[in-house]
């Protein structure tokens, strides 16, 4: 499966030049960021699927998590699609990059007005700084409200961080394997990623474009990620205790199992499509996101989790739908059995489909 | 309770020159590895609680986890000294630091016969040859059989191994929080650690000891592993989303969160009394190491693990249980529920206190 999930996700990389042509920008002007920082201009990429009705009402939005990007049918494909769950000939579905992002959105790697690299002068953004940019899109594209709003993980923090910040402008949220706020184990896996980038001596304090960057550094963390996401089961499915390429341990310093030549393909992978600024960036992003309630919002919610997802645990989006039920409104919240970790958020097609499918249709 | 962890772990750290003054040295002579490697004089650091009775029967060994030490009574002093279960009063305690690791043994950077560290060519070694070196400092010691050969994480492949490997010599394994084998997952975090160490630039292949060497990296993998000792229990008990000496964010890039503080805190004090080298020598040995049954085995067995230890998981003590029983002898697995995650082997004086008194006086 983790095979498939790279396809999935990785695809996209593999194609650039196509997807780069597939991608629309929105300028949507200067930003003060909630923190205080400030931006003199904020470009958002996007990708649409699908066509905009004529009361403008069937417009879906799709926010990523941490590594991924615009072009939803891609990392989502299980789940958007004619025909599928989120049905793009029904939906108007909108992919962004996140503002902090390195996918075509402003994010610490853009030029400033000056033509230099932003690097350590990014401001400290926050979810709720992603989700203003986005409603910026969403006027430029003459959008009133979504039909749904919907993201798995840090994509799920954006779901519900709309349903709070601009209740008017959502009808539902499906928010998926996420949380209302990273817990101090969710804090700390960020941490040891991002203490890997900083402690990483080509980081240079962030200024690093002129050379290769914390190339190295950036790989471990994509390695941290990656044991975050899966599941003892999956891992042991994939890998077990397999060697690598050999029908015996080679004694020679070399790597030996197939896991751990897996960690240092997928980390070293990542450093040819991901910038490590913004690895930094959106990880603080989610590790300061709080929700504490949802008195403001008036959407109905869906929640869904899985049962092996270790990393953002279930009991997590038990407490996001008690927030949900706490504020009057219609919520629900199903637990998915299935083993692959957090990385089910992307696999599974069938247990979400149905019930998103369903949530829809209500 | 990871404070009163901390305690106990790294009071040694802070006591050095005492402890240096309590450890004896035994030259355990020339060895030949497992997988081949040679070193030409292995000494092996050794101390020593209670009196070896007129029998020599009541010798019991104690064997340390990845960053331990012989020091048992510092890490483990909740199980071991007077009055405890395993009672000084009673036995003759032997804790040993391992082949490989660098508190007083020989291992990555202990000086070779021409005065030069061995580094890049220390020899790999595995759970086989520690248990070996030990084996020798047995017969130093004039001791023909363990009355008991403890240990947990890495030190329970050691006593698990005792058996198999020198059947006559032990007459009961307490193995506690560890496992027959690494699954792929564990092995993953291991190598996301030594990766961190090897992609450091100070790691100059492992020949570094001219120099400060690969701190950062080595700080990286101990946070790691502190990721993957604790629980989300214990980390949401000891942090919460708890901020570091301020009253709000600073939103300035600097570290936000008490856990933040934690980590890297822990990390680099690692760095002070712990060796690169010995990291990666110490948990590929731990990689490698496949217990496949107990055939050669005749001693009583005592297994124990923490339903909150998603590292080493109760099913892989279960599994060393069945060995025992398939191989047709006295074992018992006893799973406690404790909320610290692999941390409870060592914080756990009361529950394990209690099993292991009873397996002692059976």
């Amino acid at each position: 499966m983790a095979e498939q999930l790279d396809d999935a996700l990785f695809q996209e990389n593999e194609r650039l030049g196509v997807v780069i042509d597939e991608r629309l920008y929105c300028n949507v002007g200067a930003m003060t960021m909630k923190a205080g920082g400030q931006l003199d201009e904020v470009t958002i990429a996007y990708e649409t699927w699908g066509t905009l009705n004529a009361e403008r009402s069937n417009g879906v939005l799709i926010c990523h998590a941490l590594s991924g990007d615009s072009h939803a049918i891609g990392w989502w494909d299980r789940m958007i699609g004619p025909g599928k769950a989120i049905d793009t000939t029904n939906y108007f579905v909108v992919g962004t990059n996140v503002l902090g992002g390195c996918q075509g959105s402003t994010g610490p790697a853009s030029l400033d007005s000056e033509g230099q690299p932003y690097g350590s002068r990014f401001p400290v953004i926050q979810i709720e700084d992603m989700v203003e940019a986005q409603q910026r899109l969403m006027q430029h594209l003459g959008i009133n409200h979504w039909h749904l709003v919907a993201g798995g993980s840090m994509g799920g923090m954006q779901a519900i961080c709309w349903a709070e910040q601009h209740p008017d402008a959502v009808q539902r949220v499906w928010c998926t394997a996420s949380a209302a706020a990273h817990s101090a184990m969710q804090i700390g896996f960020n941490e040891a990623g991002r203490q890997a980038i900083l402690r990483d001596s080509e980081y240079r304090g962030g200024d690093y474009y002129a050379t290769q960057g914390p190339v190295q550094g950036l790989s471990v963390a994509r390695m941290l990620g990656h044991l975050s996401f899966l599941s003892e089961a999956s891992f042991a499915q994939k890998f077990g205790r397999n060697l690598q390429s050999k029908g015996q341990f080679s004694f020679d310093g070399s790597i030996e199992f197939a896991v751990e030549s897996y960690l240092s393909y997928q980390g070293d992978k990542f450093t040819k499509r991901f910038d490590a600024n913004s690895f930094i960036t959106l990880t603080r992003a989610i590790d300061y996101f709080e929700l504490k309630s949802f008195e403001n919002a008036k959407c109905d919610f869906l929640f869904t989790s899985f049962d092996s997802d270790w990393i953002y645990p279930s009991h997590q989006s038990a407490a996001l739908h008690q927030l949900a039920v706490d504020a009057g409104l219609n919520s629900q919240h199903i637990e998915i059995s299935l083993p692959w970790g957090h990385d089910c958020f992307l696999l599974d097609g069938e247990n979400q489909g149905k019930i998103v499918k369903q949530f829809l249709s209500d």
